[in-house]
C-alpha cells in the first residue's frame, strides 16, 4: 500500500504490525551518462514491483531522495544532507512511524552511502526504546538480500558499483530516455588496497568521471533481469518480516 | 529543467544565474477525504506546469515531501521532520545548491507550516554569506503570489485552508481516484480570535477531522481553474527572478 | 505587575491564568541618528504604559534586549544572538514560565527581526506540549495590533520601518537627549520587488546608513500619538488575552 | 559610556582597545524578602557608578539579566537559561563584540551561578582565537576584586551569600520600596562539608526559604558602604584593564 | 612508539607520514565470567605486541576505553558514550591528530559496537577535508584483517562473538586472575534471521547472561594462538599503511 | 575496587551507596622534559594508592585520559576533547553511573583544565535530577584537598603548576625512565596581573616551552612526599564521602 495515497483514517485502520517500508536513496552524480536521480529511480522501481507483489501487506512510504552523498559533492548537481543532518532526518522519520504505533520498520536502501548512517540511526532508535521487545528495525540494501546475479546473468560483472554496468543496465530498462553516452564511459575500479579495513574516501579519489566499473557493458536485458532478481529478493525478505512472531529475537 | 533527470556534466554546463526551484511540501493528514501526499501532489503539479512553461530557464529540484508538520502528528500517517531538523534539512539542501555556484534559490512552498521555518532558514543563509551581494534567496507560497482566485472563480470560498474546498478541488482535477467522501466532511473554520497576533496551535485545537474550511464545495472545474491561476502566478514570479539584474537589492 | 520587582512568594501567590508578557527587542544599529537601544526603549515604554493601564492583571517580564539582529551586524555596536541561539533563548525563557505553571504567554515584540524566530519557537513549544489544551501562546508585534496610525495621524508615512519617521518620533518623545541629526538622514525605501514572496536580506542590501524610510519627517508630537495608539492597542489585546476562556481554540 | 545610548557611527568612532564591560546577572528568587531582579539591580548599580567614575574610557553594555539560575528554578518566578543555552548566549554576545573589533572584554558578573559558565565560555573563545595575542578576556565577580568588606565594615558577616545580609543591605540602599520582611527571614548557612571539593547543589538542598545567611542583620548604611567598596574595586580593576599594554600575557 | 610516553618536542620531531594508531575499545559487561575491561585489555595487548614488532615506525595512542556500548547498558557496570557523543569523541580526537599534521590514522578497533560509528566519523572527517589528497583514514577491527583462525586453530568455533570462546581464551592467557566461572556460562547463538539485512538490537534481545557463543570451550592455548594471529595480522596491515605512497587512492 | 576488573554480576552485587571514583586527566604536552601522559600517570597513581588504602569501600573507574586541553593544542602530541565535547563526555559517563543506581560520584581530577568543565557538568547533572535528594556529586582536584605541602616539604615551591617542580618530582618517583632534561628547563611564572578576576589564556601566552614554574628543582624524594600527601588527602576525603548520611545537604 502506498502511504502517500492513503487518508489518515485509512492509515489509522491498518494493523500496527504491518511493516512500514521506507525507501532511502540519493540525488547525486552518477557519472557522465546517468541522471542524478538514478538511485531514487531504481529503489523506487524495486519498491514499486515489491509493493505490487505483496498487495496490502506492507505500507510503502515515498522515496526519501535526499541522501548521504557528501562524497559526491564535488560533482555538479549533487544534493546531499550533511552527515549529521542525515542521521537526524532518518531519526525523525522513524520517530513518526513509531509515534503512529507501527513496530516493523524497514529502511530499504538504494544508495551505498546511506548504509552506515542508516545502521547508526537504527542503533540509536533501538537503544532509545531499549525496554521494548516488540520492535523490528531493519536496514536492507536492495541489491544485497541473498541472490548473486553475477552467477546467474550472463555477461554481468562481479558486483554492483556506482553508475556501473548494473545500474546503467537497470536505468536502460527503466528510463532509456535519460541515458547518456555510456559506451564512452571509461572503466574505473574501486579497489581499496587496505581491505578488509574500511577506508574513508571521496569520489574524486577513485574516479574523475564519477562512475566506477564498466558502464559500457550495460544492456536493457541485463537491467530487467536485475530488477526482477532484486524485486524478488526484497519481496522474499519482506515476507520474512511479515511472518515475524512479533517478540523474540530469534522468532 | 528537471534536476533529477540531468547528469552532472549537464548541470555543470548550466549558467549559474539560472534560478533553482526547490518545491517543499509535506506528507501529512489532509482530513478524512484527501491523501497524505496532497501538498506534495499539488506543489508538484504547479511546479511541473511552470517548468513546462519556462522551458530551459529554470532548474527544478524534486519535491521535498518531508515537511514541517508536527502540528498534524496526532493524525495517523503524518510524517514530519522535528522542527529543528526541518531547519537543518532546508539549510543543508540550500548549502548544496550554493556549493555548486547557483545564486538564485526559490523555495517554492506547498505547505503553510513550512513558511516560518523556510523564512528562518533563508535568513540564516543570507547572514552566513553576509558579504555576498549576488544572492537572491526567496520563499514563495504557490497560492499567494498575487492573484486572488476568490475574486475570479465563481463559488470559491475566500481563502485557501487545510484540506479545504480549494485543495480538494485541485486534487479532484489531479488525482480523482484518491478522493474520499468529501461531501460528508464537516465545516470547520480556522479563526484565531487573537489576530493579528500569531498564535501557536496544533491541528486538534481546530478540527477533530483534520481539515479546515468546506471540502464539500469542491469541484474539479474549480480545481483546474486554481491550478491554472497558481501555475500562471508562479511562472510570472519566476520570470521576475530570471530578469533580476544579479546584484542590487532593488534591481 | 513587574516580575522583576516581586519576591518569589509574591509570584507564587499569583493565579496561574494571569498572562505573562515578555517584551522582546534588540540592541542594534538604528541609523546615524538613533541609539542602539531604540527597539528596547520603545517596547519598554509601550509595555510600561500598558502595565500601568492593566494594573494587577498581567505579569510583565523585563525587556529581553538581546534580539535576532544578525542582519544589522555589519554596523558597529550591534549585539545579537546568532539565529539558533535566539531560538534557544526564547525557548528556555518560555520553558521557565511554563515550569512555574503559567499558561498564557505573550511575546510582545518590538523588533521586526524577532517575528519569524518568535513564531518558530512558539510552534516548537506548542508541539512539545501537544497534549495540553490550556495553553495560549501568542506573539504580538506592538505596532501591528489593529490600528493604522497612518490613517489617523497627520503627516505620517504609510508604515513603520527601521529607524524611520515613526521610530524617530517616538524616541523624540521618549529620550530626546539621544537623538542625533535626523534631519540629515537620507531617505531609503525598503522595497522587495519579489513580493509577496519573502526575500532574505541583510541591512546593507537596503541602506548604507542603516535606516529605512524618512527620519527627517519625525516630530515628538507624532511620537506621543504613536505611543498612545500602540499602548492602547496592546492593552486592548491583552484584555482579550485576560478574557480568554482558558480551553477552547475559539474561546 | 553606555553602549545602549550610542548610535552606530558613535560606536564606530571608538578606539578598539577600549574595554567593553558586559554586566551579567540573573532574574531569580532571592528569598521571601528581596525582588527577583536583585542581582541585576546590584550589578547594574555597581556598573553605573563605575561608568560614572571612568567617564569615556569604557564601553558599558546593558545588564544581561537572564542568567544561569537553574538551581533556583524550584522557586516561583525564577527565569533562567538552561545551562548550555547560557553558554551559547554568552558566546554569541562576545562574538559580536569581537566582530566589531574590540579586544578587551570584561564579563562583570553579579551572580555566583554565572561564574563557572562564564569561565567556560571565555576559555572557548580564547581557544577559538588561539592565534591572536591581542585579546584580553576577563571575568570579574564584582564582590571579589580585592577588598574584604568584612574587615572594614562594622557588623558585617564574613562573606557575601545569596539574598543575605550583604545583598539585603545594598537593596535597602537602592530600592527600599522593594524590601519585604527581612527581619523574619531565618538564618541559613551554606556549608559544604566536602570542601575544598566542589559539590553540585540546588537551592532547596540548602534553604527552603531561598536565601542563605542572615538578612535580618541588614542596614542601608552597610549597603551604601558595600556599594562604595565594590564600585571602587571595579573601577580600580578596570583601570588596570585600560592600562594593559595590549599584547603580552604579563604586560 | 607510545604517544603517552613522549614529550612534545619528541612528537614534534616525528615524520608526519608516520601512522597514528588509535586503539578504541569499551568498558562494558562481558558476561558473568569476564571483566568489564575485556575489549580494552585485548586491543591493548594486540596493540602492544604490534608496537613491539614495528618499533619506531608507528605512533600508538593509549586505548580509548569509553566506547559505543549503549546496547550493553542494561548490565551493571557498563560505561558508554551516548551514540552521538561517541561520534563527537572520535571526531575530536582525530581532529587533534590532523591538527598536529599527521596524515595516516588508523582506528584500531577492539569492540564490534564501535565499527559503525567509527566508519561514520571517518566519513565525516574525509568529507570535511575533501580537498586533500594526502589523507589515509582507516578503521580496522583487529580480529578481521585477513586470517581465519577457525581454519588454523583446532577446537575453535567459527567466529568471534561477545565474551565468547575466543575472547575468554585470550583473557585466560592475558589476565587469568580475572576469569570467572566460564565453564558454567550457557551457550547463546547470535542469529539474525533477517540477514543479510542489518537489524538493530540490544544485548538482552540475545542473551540474558550477557555473552554470546560458548565460553566453556575456552583455553589459554587458544588464547595465545589468537593473540599471535591477530597481532601478526595487525602488523602486516600496518606495514601496508607505512608503505602507502602518500597520495593516490590505489597507491 | 577496580571497575575495569569486575564482571557485571560483581558490580550488580555492590551496594549502590558505594562511591564511584572517576579519575579524569589529560594527554597533553608537559614541557620539554615530561611525557604527554603526565597528568594521567599522576592521578592514576594517586587513585591506585587510595584504592589500596580504602579496600572494598570505593569503586574506581579507569582514568579518562582525554581531557580538556585545547589550551595546549599548539604543542605537538596534545590530544584533547573540544570544549563542548568534553562536557558531553563527562556527562555521558556520569549518566551511566547514575543509570546503574550509584549515588555518590567523585570526579577525581588530575588536570587543572578539567576543573571548570567538570563543575559545569556536575551542575547540569544536579539540575537535571533536581527532585532527588540522595545524590552526592563532587569534583576534587587531587592536589587541593587540604594539605599544603609547601609548608611541610623542604625545598618545595609555593604551589603546583604545569609540568613544574611538583609534577616533575612525582614523575621522577613514578617513571624516572620518561624524564627528559629537566635541569635545562627554564623558569616561567604564571602570573595573571588581573587577579582575582579570571582570565582566558592559551599556553603559549605564558610559556614557549610548555611548562610553568621551576622543573629544575625537582627530586624523586619530593615526588614521593607529594604522592604520599595527596594520596592521604584523597583517602581522607573519600572517607568523608563514605560516611555521608545519604540525604541531607549538611549531613
Amino acid at each position: 500500500m502506498l502511504l502517500a495515497e492513503l487518508s489518515w483514517p485509512a492509515v489509522n485502520a491498518l494493523p500496527r504490525d504491518m511493516p512500514v517500508i521506507m525507501p532511502i536513496a540519493a540525488l547525486e552524480q552518477h557519472g557522465p551518462h546517468l541522471p542524478l536521480f538514478t538511485d531514487s529511480f531504481l529503489v523506487g522501481e524495486v519498491a514499486r514491483r515489491t509493493n505490487e507483489a505483496l498487495g496490502d501487506r506492507v505500507l510503502l512510504a515515498p522515496v526519501t531522495w535526499l541522501g548521504n552523498s557528501h562524497h559526491h559533492l564535488d560533482f555538479a548537481g549533487t544534493m546531499t544532507a550533511a552527515p549529521r543532518v542525515y542521521l537526524d532526518m532518518l531519526r525523525t522519520m522513524i520517530d513518526c512511524v513509531l509515534h503512529h504505533g507501527f513496530k516493523r520498520i524497514v529502511l530499504l536502501n538504494g544508495h551505498g552511502g546511506n548504509s552506515v548512517p542508516g545502521q547508526q540511526v537504527l542503533y540509536e532508535v533501538r537503544q532509545h526504546h531499549r525496554d521494548r521487545d516488540d520492535l523490528l528495525l531493519l536496514l536492507a540494501n536492495y541489491w544485497a538480500l541473498g541472490s548473486d546475479p553475477a552467477q546467474s546473468i550472463p555477461g554481468l560483472r562481479h558486483r554492483i558499483e556506482h553508475a556501473c554496468q548494473w545500474e546503467t543496465s537497470m536505468m536502460m530498462r527503466l528510463r532509456p530516455d535519460l541515458i547518456g553516452d555510456y559506451k564512452s564511459a571509461a572503466k574505473f575500479e574501486w579497489g581499496n588496497p587496505f581491505q578488509p579495513a574500511t577506508r574513508a574516501w571521496t569520489m574524486p579519489d577513485v574516479s574523475p568521471e564519477g562512475h566506477v566499473g564498466e558502464p559500457a557493458l550495460a544492456t536493457a536485458e541485463i537491467g530487467e533481469a536485475l530488477l526482477q532478481t532484486f524485486a524478488g529478493d526484497v519481496a522474499a525478505f519482506l515476507n520474512r518480516v511479515i511472518a515475524w512472531g512479533g517478540r523474540s529475537w530469534n522468532g
